[in-house]
């Protein structure tokens, strides 16, 4: 069968990354782009762990998902307690998510040192949890925990875990690599065993990278039989991080002849790496598979005519497979076929601007080398793109404005209050304005400013809201002289969009992106676009 | 046969890396850290290429090595030119090293299409390059570029361009994953070939990671019959990267049986990774395999006690086996013992203070619910520690600050300056300093400000330098309302450590941040750590 399902962890074990935090609303961005990527299924999380994970349940519920199927993790049901008594499995369902994925032990020593129960009663939890599932009508995923050292170990019982799930009418039986220690041959050798002992079961593999080797460790699990991939997008992960699902859906797609997301969508590989790790906060490193700066960029020495003449040589598969480019260009807008469709999608027409597009892709190449980034900035790009059209008329214009943060020290450690105050003097409508506004923070003030002096001409920003406030520090190891960009995402109660803000000064940064999340709300209401 | 040769290119292909320029003192130093290690040939760079690696080539035949052989490496005679009359392979000869590492082609397309030569000359040039280096009394090592693709593309030409080499008397034969592009079971497969034409001819490896896959295409050929495995450390390397030395090193020995520098040097893992990473001036990844901060990082819920009672669970190989530590991110710090452990690696005895433990977890919690994260910031926690003991005398005291940012917009969207500008009043040695600093930034002009404060008594901190600066903006749908956790990390020449700040407000996060910065600096200096 060359068709092999991707399934996405991001949101759960990705989010277990050292210095990765999501908030909800990132969750859901991360959700609309892998579906729109091909993405099979995606976990969201937990639905009994925190209230971010509930709300996030309730929330994809709503959305219109063309392809992926929304999972929810948890575990087989307690020992001693009855599935149809366990709360975890009552939230899974209660969770409204069509599949539910949990994970369970078939290491035996796991099993008498870790959840201390017999061996027995752990086939019985797994047996009876996979079943009562299935009553519910959900698609069943059971992740065996630890299955390669279990294996290794006491290879009749790791085989009799995942028969009782097979048995019991789970969907897919996942074999999880959870310390992340084994080799390629080692995974190959046992998933071939478990494709002889379950013949008719679909089977899925779930990696981690500790021993250098996750990609090829999920790659000899497909030749073994094993249809369905687990990972995270770049691989984001606790410790060294799980596989990475891009890589493996290139590898899968370019040079095993296996079908995935499909070539159409593998173009956007690249963008989605980016696009995800901009969500994290964090870059995609340089030297990433396939999606980083530096994949596809050429020494010195090396010129465009030998590659041109020979590009197999120095190319083991075209940069734009992936969406990526050659040299160093790191931006899905790289071409001018790329750019069109981007405005395209954005409601901007530049099909009857052939002569103005080459001008707009270098003043944003410009811009990219100054620090902004577009990636998840679709507001600030509109509104880059109505300006060189020509097509853009700025609501209010600033003259000026002050920030003053005052802090006296008292002794408390934690109960300080620095108190801002930023004063705008701005002209809105023909008529100039000042404002002064107060914050906890230096932005805040300036946000409240803003609304002030512009509110009483556009009512309508009373109803868009900052919902989300990063920061990302570039070229960090200048310290304090280093640039800052800002992206803020706002919301008026049915969309959201991101707009960009760069400087030396952190304020003014985060200025730029609040005018451009303003001015590009209002851009959204005259045309009609609610 | 269980040893398996080592061969580092770093200062090499290593060199190619984009970011990375080793000065000849760097590469001395990486020599001599390589051989203390166990590396059994290190490559030294193109004796014929730059006035640098000419004198890298005196230099290094006056250093004491105790194993390591040093490799110089060039290329086959030129086509055309007889291998006696050939400059490139004079250069290797006049370099002194007694290792000639050559690569020559062995894809039939490369040696029409690119070489623009005939087939039977290329194998006169390999044959000649490698006969002639051997009459020298040199050792040789024939690196066979592209030999996958070109084996993949004929394999019978592929063949005979080995057959020649080894023919001619050449001492390791290296198979070269030149693209990058290959998986494990192509070069598994294809070793094994080359292993079974050529009985006896010991055969090396050389990897790319464009397909994620070089750790494990190395051990692949390893398992084929390969015993020489060439690498870079960490990786470095162009486009993505060689294969990671360290990575296959710590796999060949921990879970593979075979034998490289050996399990005493294989604790020195982690310290040769960081050492040649600082000789680059880059980071470690935190999420490197072995050696990254992260590889033995946990989180989620679980407990020291946990891994204590099951370790193989969570740990696929005891962190000390290569040098590492096993580290508790501090959010789950929840037992005592794991704080007393963390503390005593920050040069704290807390066991002398066992009825403070408890307070002190307490507070951390407190601080840890307040937005403060400790994972990256041992020198607030030091701080905090300190506090608790009473053992902290700040170095000086705020009495208040004053930070205003004034921008005047003008009409380029990329052209503006603001200008901050901070005023500090402080108390230093019992008196009272006012200091007012400007910068491109408010945080700036507060380091600035703050070292003119306090650089008359305390004249070390000149020494101090913020080398990082990061800002995460903590409950991210709250908007500009939202908390600000800013880390500083701060060197000192020798040493760098991290510290925390939190706020509502972004500018006294970052004060509070950059005066642990200074205070832990200053009490390291105090307490001659350095």
């Amino acid at each position: 069968m060359d068709r092999i399902l991707t399934y996405d962890s991001t949101l759960r074990d990705g989010e277990q990354c050292e210095g990765i935090t999501l908030s909800l609303e990132d969750k859901l961005r991360i959700v609309e782009r892998l579906d729109a990527f091909g993405i099979d299924f995606i976990e969201g999380g937990f639905p009994a762990s925190n209230p971010k994970d509930i709300a996030f349940f309730q929330r994809v519920q709503a959305m219109p998902l063309r392809h992926a199927r929304i999972a929810a993790f948890g575990s087989t049901c307690k020992k001693g307690v009855a599935a149809e008594e366990d709360q975890g499995l009552a939230d899974l369902v209660a969770s409204g998510a069509p599949v539910a994925t949990i994970v369970g032990k078939t290491w035996d020593a796991q099993v008498t040192r870790a959840l201390l129960t017999t061996l027995d009663e752990n086939l019985r939890m797994i047996r009876d949890s996979v079943s009562f599932l299935k009553r519910q009508g959900l698609t069943v995923v059971f992740d065996a925990e630890h299955f390669f050292d279990g294996y290794k170990a006491n290879p009749d019982y790791a085989l009799s875990c995942v028969r009782a799930a097979s048995e019991a009418g789970a969907d897919s039986i996942d074999l999880c690599e959870t310390n992340g220690g084994a080799l390629p041959f080692e995974v190959g050798e046992i998933a071939a065993a478990v494709a002889a002992a379950l013949p008719g079961q679909q089977l899925g593999i779930h990696c981690h990278n500790d021993s250098g080797c996750a990609v090829a460790n999920t790659l000899a699990a497909v030749r073994a039989g094993v249809t369905q991939v687990q990972g995270t997008v770049n691989g984001f992960g606790e410790r060294v991080g799980n596989t990475d699902l891009l890589t493996v859906i290139a590898d899968l797609e370019l040079k095993m002849g296996r079908v995935t997301v499909g070539p159409e969508n593998l173009r956007e590989l690249t963008s989605v790496s980016q696009f995800v790790a901009e969500a994290c906060n964090v870059s995609v490193p340089a030297h990433h598979p396939y999606t980083g700066a530096s994949a596809f960029a050429h020494k010195g020495g090396l010129h465009a005519s030998a590659i041109a003449r020979f590009p197999e040589a120095y190319e083991h598969t075209p940069p734009e497979s992936v969406g990526n480019t050659q040299r160093m260009l790191v931006s899905e807008l790289a071409g001018k076929a790329s750019l069109v469709a981007k405005a395209r999608g954005l409601g901007v027409d530049l099909s009857a601007h052939a002569e103005k597009v080459q001008a707009i892709l270098d003043n944003i190449k410009e811009r990219e080398a100054a620090g902004y980034s577009y990636e998840t900035a679709d507001g600030s790009l509109a509104l880059l793109l109505k300006r060189h059209l020509g097509a853009y008329r700025p609501h209010f214009t600033l003259e000026s404005f002050r920030v003053i943060v005052d802090d006296r020290e008292d002794t408390g450690a934690l109960a300080k209050d620095a108190m801002s105050e930023a004063t705008i003097k701005i002209h809105v409508g023909g008529e100039r304005f000042v404002a002064t506004g107060e914050g906890a923070g230096p932005v805040g003030a300036l946000d409240t400013a803003l609304r002030m002096a512009i509110g009483a001409f556009y009512p309508q920003v009373a109803d868009m809201e900052l919902v989300d406030y990063k920061v990302r520090i570039l070229d960090e190891n200048v310290g304090t002289d280093a640039i800052t960009r800002v992206v803020i995402t706002t919301r008026d109660g049915r969309d959201s969009w991101g707009t960009v803000g760069v400087s030396e000064n952190i304020i003014e940064a985060s200025w730029n992106a609040l005018v451009d999340s303003i001015e590009y709300g209002l851009m959204r209401i005259e045309e009609g676009c609610r």
